[in-house]
């Protein structure tokens, strides 16, 4: 399995400070072991995947041709069809590479954690804080969330899972569970776009109105736990916890 | 001013029937006595305007050249500068047209209106109607609704006020008003996705979850009631009464 550095990145100790806003390929474990045409065709498919999220994310799966995955990568367009069938497995490779493997370490990350309030917190934060640091995952998760895409794999799923976890256990006190995620999953957006326009042209209007970069994400969470019907006091304590980090991917 | 059919439509008691998703530019009252070369230069700004729309409703503002707008107006692209002085003149001028009229639209709709719970149950359920009949002004607002803009025009501030007064005036418990206003917001525009997506292919998936477009406004109005502090029960009854629609714009 690929590993990526940002991942590592994502749930490291040092995910407040704003690094790279790329998607950055790394030689996996074995790499010395690997002959040179398999890691030549590793690394060409890794710029196919590091020049399509990039674009993607700038300018939506609708707006990017393939021509332009393939310029950008500076590989030929016959490579690409090596690689992939079309646009739609490209980005079907993205979405894994981008959510799915973050989704599976938060869920590592949290699989000893029995409370689903500090389950969503530290899920919540852990994303928030992500998409500062790395405005083009947040740009592109902003692009992902809002279709119909996250009902059915990504963090949207995810979360949906959470939440019902978190009412059959009688912790969350949600009328409509369902309309309450499509509420919950929209607000986490609406902070990802806060978090990835607090460090822009915009920081001092959001300033103004109250919202600053240190604690945002602490900040959602407890507001979100207060939504879900936790009292407020207990929110805000969940949400303040020192954040637990994880180790990297098992396969790395 | 301008007075365009989608206004009229949009606050109209048929706006549950799907119809025609583009801005259609109307002539004024006073069509009669307007000069020849008054009307045409009108008919290029609405052919503009109406162009421009839907361009940067399918790939967003920075994926819109200024030659791709005049080629889908069919008007030359010197018209274009006798009218607007840059993309980011038109785009302002779309801006105000699709959600600014709306919006003044729906403020004249419950100026009568004094509880402040009632006012957020029909804002919200006259925007997710208007996003379900008009798939194209919902995925503008998608595109618009999580960026910053959103805090200084349009239906976000809206929003923003009509609780703060609600909080104001002791109804609605909330700990963080402005993250709940985030979250909320947020939330509209997740809902406002499932209304643009829920005629489309992915309507068995949404329907097999439980989200169907019959009862969606009333269902997401009376779950943001609920998280405004309302109790369920009330928060339904609220939700589920009738609608009330507005006479055409006094200036049309």
């Amino acid at each position: 399995m690929l590993y990526y550095e940002t991942d590592r990145a994502a749930i490291s100790p040092t995910m407040n400070r704003p690094t790279k806003p790329r998607l950055k390929p790394t030689a996996p474990a074995s790499a010395g072991k690997e002959p040179r045409g398999a890691r030549r065709r590793r690394e060409t498919r890794d710029k196919l995947l590091d020049a399509a999220f990039q674009l993607m994310a700038m300018k939506g799966v609708d707006g990017v041709a393939i021509n332009e995955i393939t310029e950008t990568a500076d590989v030929g367009i016959g490579s690409f069809y090596n690689h992939f069938e079309s646009k739609e497995a490209i980005y079907s490779a993205v979405l894994d590479l981008v959510f799915e493997e973050f989704g599976d370490a938060i869920d590592r990350l949290v699989s000893d954690v029995n409370d689903p309030a500090e389950v969503i917190a530290i899920s919540v934060r852990h994303t928030l804080l992500r998409a500062r640091r790395e405005p083009l995952w947040g740009r592109f998760l902003l692009r992902e969330g809002l279709s119909a895409r996250v009902l059915s794999r990504g963090l949207g799923v995810r979360l949906l899972r959470d939440i019902q976890k978190g009412v059959a256990k009688g912790r969350f006190k949600l009328v409509d569970p369902l309309m309450s995620f499509v509420t919950f999953g929209g607000g986490v957006l609406g902070t990802i776009a806060a978090c990835v326009e607090i460090d822009g042209p915009r920081a001092a209007e959001l300033a103004r109105l109250g919202l600053h970069a240190s604690d945002l994400p602490e900040r959602a969470a407890s507001n979100l736990l207060f939504n879900l019907g936790i009292p407020p006091e207990e929110a805000k304590v969940i949400a303040q916890r020192p954040l637990p980090v994880v180790h990297p991917s098992p396969t790395a």
